[in-house]
């Protein structure tokens, strides 16, 4: 089995660390790779970020799905579930998001959850997957720990200030569990849990492991209706495998 | 005041079709531009499409933002209503989507609308942006008459087939007006009301008035927050104005 | 185009300050006429004078429908939006409430809003409007600044409380705009949202614009249905022109 | 206990036949006054008629009030639970609806019930109350047998009309009980249920019961806040008690 | 009218107490009987002690149905509502649970309402309750007093503590009415009331009331569909008389 | 890993058909112990079956947790995922129903999915799962197949009945997907699915491999709050390790 990571950004010191968060909690005969989009933003603080990320992500599961040894499953790791909907049509094979992930399998674990997430202007993001993903009544709160994406690693604080922003969060609000925020939180994810004594949920460990779930009850998604491959057309200014 | 309409598709003879629907609405003070991109599909059908799309139109946006006379107000004139949140960050005045526009206006009208569309798999989308409007009670039934949106102007049957499905989606919904889901259809609203003796509203007509009235009463949307202009990073594989 | 501004209540000041609010949006061929039924409350601070204040507007507004000019759109300007259903029904042009209005337009700002308003007594109606406009989501919070009605135009302090209020309720709900939750605070819009950096939005204004955006669509209301003409039966103790 | 049942139109036998409906489910101990008011429609079946009503049934509870011997609850008998807010802001004693009291006590009895009403034209209202009350989950469609008001007593088929209306309401919604959308039904709830093998509630039987239940927990209604008395304040071209 | 009040814990004195209250609020020709179950906890403070209550009071009602003189009507006297459904399908009679009478009341006095119970642990299933119950916009929070259901009798402070808690709950929470949230708190109904100036509404004499209304009407269940008699099967390791 | 799937009911042939099921997609290192509780009904098809069934189940878990080698997961094999918050109390790791995880497997793969169940009456339960689970707008449709728990292995038909149902239901609806409504259909899902052509999502398959992702993400659930060890008290008629 063959699962695709996607990191939406073009860091590609971040695709590794995401990689490697991915490889920890697959199963022995899962392969994990890491891709990162030849095109797009260094990391992805805004809706205009996330925008300008969506044609590469793309790009990287058409290339996937036309190439030699399609993916069996694709993960998007970026919190804000970039083009979920246009990357399933692209793709023949499941395709989940982590914020998607996380807040679902967070949800299995008691009456509510909190998201930490970096900076607070993604909030009003994250509001709208919890709705879309209908966890309006099991997401009890979104804060922002108002760190960088790219600062996460580089920032000695890092941990502390997470672990504080967690245990407060799930404090205020009652929590039974904590959904990281971020994909560059990922390998945080155990000592925070440890440290507050609440389980923490990354979405990339749970994406993975949801799409290695799909995988292996043989799901293939429907491939007509909503999602089905887009209609053949003629595109300006860029190449589109689905141009006419 | 100069209202800039974006056809967030490239084909130009549907730019011009939308931008004489906004005059023909337009006060006299007001001037309308009608702008494509340079950059995208010759229409949006999925979400791949609409996807391709925004990185043009956001373009486009930005372009007039710092040009010698940004417009004071922008109108996104596709029913899926792409990027506005992102529109919204690059932009220092009004953005509105027309999906949006068209919602807000019936709802004014009666106890329900009911949504003619152009294909059965853009209803997934417009269902959700009834969701995000808080038109969940409002809006009664959304159908698809499955005319492609580059025939709606070609197909010599456009009229009677939509005058038909506006009437039974009326019928069937009990709605108090009908919303047309495409900007190709524009040019057709006055027609059908007539026709089935139920106001039709067209979102680019709504939302080029909707913002004239935002621009009137003078407001310039918050420039902190959320929707404050993206913050400066690198971009691969594109040129972007935020930069560092 | 003819636009009657109602003033709901008896005090004829207000309905002048309110005609005035109306006619600085209005466009060129706008005529605003500003209308004070000849019964009910001086002004309306409880449900108990919502319900007299009915009678008198919609006497008003059919008093305009049998006249030689009716009106082409009618705004009610009390936030309460008293009688907004009834007045529908006799009415065959547009009729919106500023509250309808002020709400409608806030939500195309951003992601949320908050209403200051008068007395506390008045949030639940506020709080069952935005129920029924589908603002469940976008409304923030709704707040009082404890101003009996009739006092914003003779208090000294009323801009100095208003704008304090705004201020603290946009950082505490994190709110893209402030909705002014009376018909007396219409010219106070401009001045605050100066002050608070915020967008602020009257509904007098708004509800002028958007009834004026209705006609220039040339809307014209559903005839039949649960908005149709009131059924024809013997009123005692009142007039009634729909007496049988 | 006294318990005033208000008929908000001023058709005499059909206060007769409300009262009688009350009369036949009280407490040995409670004595029930039925009350015309002395202006208002002869029926109610618009938004209007509404309308007019409510100053006529306040004015009965004002009058009770200031009576000699205040009622100890008022039921308002007609099922768009006209005025039903201001009628608490002026009754120092519990005040119900008709439609309240019929929808919380048809959620007793199962997962789901079903209405059936009069006109058509009064579900958007019924609708309404639906929201208001919590029912969204629970009432499973609204149902017209399309007879007016006043036809019901002195139609002959009215009895069958209504069974029948009521059995096809049950199967198709799958539902647990019958809600009766009219105080003018209310002589027919045994023999229709009887009929359809489905329980039948009536408002007026349900709403004077419920009364009598809050009375005999001696629970007054919270005299501060959103209900308290109304302000007083001058009121033109109507007589009001509130006037100052 | 025989109405069966059956407390789901083993705990006699507090059955006796129960009986009392419902007794306190019957009308004259409705006999009370408090019955307690042979099998299940001291008191009910976990999702576990429910779940062992439940064949207790299944038992308990299903002795009475086909016993000589079946009762008229069942009282769950739990706030949990333990078992309702299952007990609906055992009983010929209509059965209501506490938490669901009481928040029906309590929805009638006003906007808004506040919960006040016992440990902290049992606010997840009101909270569900309050969702089932479609009182998600009425009901405005849920408080704990942190006295165990067994010390509410024992402990000197009870009274004090509640009043408090019940006090500050309704200030903070701006509501019309304060719902206990425990069959054990039944007897200070009326005194926290007197003290705070608030209505309070005790489930069992709600309960109590509301059965005793839905007797007078004859309502009878519907005896098919979700809640008709179980299907016989064979039972292992349990005696039940829908064994076949 | 050992994961223990409980078949809520006592049909010992049924465990056998579920564990098998669970072992079919568990991973090379996970160990599937089916458990049939020693009391409870031989199939759960009412409110009834499904509260006698609880203490078994319950009991089942508490033995694993007490004994030699403790389950790192629980699964609930019973679609109405009976008893699951008290098994959350019980246990000190991750429990997970079937309907749960079939539901949020099933929302992974489009904009919605039907379920298709065994009998009618089942159908009441699985509509407030949805709501519980906030699977509201994504499940558009319970469907049923009348054919008892037992039945299912034991008719000829089955697997014909269920492939038209599940075909019916997806067309009807317009779905992305089937979720299988009882554990006893397990083993039909992969054929189904290649029938018709949509993904067929059995719950023991998904809850499996949810557990399985659980465990492997090393999340512990919280042990304090709603969800800690029950408080020890007296248990009269039944015995319980956490009686005083």
């Amino acid at each position: 089995m063959l699962i695709s990571v996607i990191n939406p950004n073009t860091t590609v010191s971040m695709t590794d660390q995401i990689a490697a968060a991915a490889r920890s909690v697959a199963a022995p005969g899962t392969e994990i790779v890491g891709v990162t989009p030849t095109m797009g933003p260094a990391s992805i603080e805004s809706h205009y970020d996330e925008a300008l990320a969506v044609p590469g992500l793309l790009d990287a599961i058409i290339r996937s799905e036309r190439g030699d040894k399609p993916a069996d499953g694709y993960l998007l790791a970026c919190f804000g579930d970039p083009g979920l909907d246009a990357a399933r049509e692209v793709s023949s094979a499941p395709v989940i998001g982590i914020a998607e992930a996380a807040m679902h399998a967070a949800s299995l674990l008691g009456r509510g959850f909190s998201v930490v997430t970096t900076l607070g202007r993604t909030i009003g993001r994250a509001e709208e997957l919890v709705d879309r993903y209908g966890m309006s009544k099991v997401c009890r709160g979104i804060h922002a720990c108002e760190i960088p994406v790219l600062e996460l690693e580089s920032n000695p604080d890092t941990a502390a200030i997470l672990i504080e922003a967690c245990r407060s969060a799930a404090e205020e609000d009652g929590s039974d569990a904590i959904v990281l925020g971020c994909a560059g939180m990922a390998d945080l994810a155990q000592l925070i849990s440890e440290k507050i004594g609440v389980p923490v949920i990354d979405g990339v460990a749970a994406g993975t492991l949801l799409l290695q779930s799909l995988v292996t009850m043989r799901v293939r998604p429907n491939a007509t209706g909503e999602l089905a491959s887009p209609p053949a057309k003629t595109y300006t200014g860029i190449l589109s495998p689905f141009g006419s």
